[in-house]
């Protein structure tokens, strides 16, 4: 599925090209399934990386069956199940039959899982281990508030942040209240609760000791807001506007966009294995019906994950 | 010297005041030095605390000798030198002869350093150790990026990130670069260079590993420019307008308040009894003079402490 100019979701289009072949350290992977996200939709618009070179294939989550290994290759073989998110700047993203990645960033699979359960965490589920468990470091005990907790990431974040032992607090719009309840969160519908003052009333005035916010912009003052001091906050977007209780409240505030390594995968597989968290996975398209899935990542209005079923 | 009402340097007048009394677990101290930080003429304009009950005293250092211990009081003895900072909110600040604190703030005053010298540091010297020991985590072979390093915090911080091992970049005007480099840093004048130009040349290209911003505002998107992938940024101030980098580079910003302590007075005071650092007193004057003092806060150009003698 081919991207040769950016624009709307009409821009993919089903092409034949040559196949690809892996180079010294790399491994050949015939995809079985793709994620679908956000940012590949801002990519196509030519907003997140507007000089890459096209025609590019698009995709940040892959799983499948190593179809062949690159000299040097020591640690797939033929045959292994691996599940893994291509370099961001890749021209060789996950919307396509084969793909070719460095082996150092691949991951066997979780036993137990689909294809299409596997594809839905590489990208969405890494940023949601790398926000909750590494960078947050969740503990028992602790109040955790999820901004846009029914996403991809949010709904990896929410079920991340329970297994740490926290409460978790979500907000979604109103048609998700009951995939968070169903996730284990304290659901927030936005358009009648103000997430700030319901992170005060669980808390008993003190604020949560840790917020993710995956809406950016003016909200990360919000996340602020609603955060007890020397709490932690995080987020995945540039943020904006003033913003004054972080230095008043002792806080603190990561930045975190995905990293592609091995170590993150093999962390987080033992949860999905132990049934500790599942992928949601909403909706299941054939490569064919791409554009659907960038139409609804348009919408914004996400719950869990798209995926792309190759088989 | 009591202020009556905010406003300009002149609403600070010398009064005679009732002797005040430690209450259980506070003890009197007779005020030998008083230091003063840029917050007490924000506090003074009614900026910074605008429902301060008034009258009161401002001033956030002391340096004295306890007169007289309150019920309960075991960790002090009449006679004893103490150095602390008083509660921000209190109206018993340190311009004055004599003042009531609460024992568990205040320490014993470092070996060696007349009471001068000590009333230098608890607050600016407390924010420093509180950014760059416990927060940042400055360690060695680190480089640091300190922005106003001549300043009343920032002549602290660059002593301590040096001895933690780092080497330190610090930004003043033209004036105050020869402090700068007394004090070990590599002096850049940013009427003429570029912080974050500076700290790309001075790493190979990577940025800083961590940069303190005392300036706030929209520098604090310049020092997380000046800042390296999954490095840490600290302010002591709001921080306002596009922040973008910070979730693009994995960085971590902390904001930073001093809380009133012993145990980080405690953990500051080897380092100055050992000579690793010495505060920076650029002015003397008496308590009358305390206008002078705040006409020199007020215009914002600080370069280390003016610290008032009441021996």
């Amino acid at each position: 599925m081919v991207m040769a100019e950016f624009g709307g979701p009409d821009v993919l289009t089903l092409r034949e090209v040559e196949r690809p072949e892996p180079g010294p350290g790399e491994i050949l992977v015939r995809v079985f399934a793709s994620g679908t996200n956000p940012v590949e939709a801002k990519i196509r618009q030519g907003v997140a990386i507007p000089d890459l070179e096209l025609p590019a294939v698009l995709g940040g989550d892959v799983s499948g069956v190593v179809a062949a290994a690159g000299p040097g290759v020591t640690d797939f073989a033929e045959g292994d199940e691996v599940f893994y998110t291509p370099e961001l700047t890749s021209r060789l993203g996950s919307y396509t039959e084969l793909n070719v990645v460095s082996a150092a960033i691949a991951a066997l699979k979780p036993r137990g899982l689909s294809h299409v359960e596997a594809a839905a965490i590489p990208l969405a589920g890494g940023t949601a281990w790398e926000a909750i468990v590494r960078r947050l470091a969740v503990r028992p005990g602790e109040t955790v508030l999820v901004h846009a907790g029914a996403g991809g990431v949010g709904s990896f974040a929410v079920q991340f942040a329970i297994a740490a032992g926290a409460r978790v607090l979500a907000t979604a719009g109103p048609d998700n209240q009951d995939l968070l309840r169903d996730l284990g969160a304290v659901p927030i519908d936005y358009h009648e609760t103000d997430p700030v003052e319901a992170a005060f009333e669980h808390t008993g005035g003190k604020g949560a000791d840790a917020v993710l916010d995956l809406v950016g912009g003016e909200n990360v003052a919000k996340s602020s807001d609603a955060t007890r001091a020397f709490g932690r906050i995080a987020t995945v977007l540039p943020l904006d506007g003033e913003l004054r209780s972080l230095y008043q409240r002792n806080q603190q505030l990561h930045g975190i966009m995905l990293t592609r390594e091995r170590r993150r995968l093999e962390e987080l597989t033992p949860v999905f294995e132990r049934g500790q968290a599942r992928p949601v996975v909403d909706q299941v398209l054939p490569l064919g019906q791409v554009r659907e899935a960038h139409e609804r990542l348009d919408s914004g209005h996400g719950r869990g994950k798209t995926v792309l079923d190759l088989a």
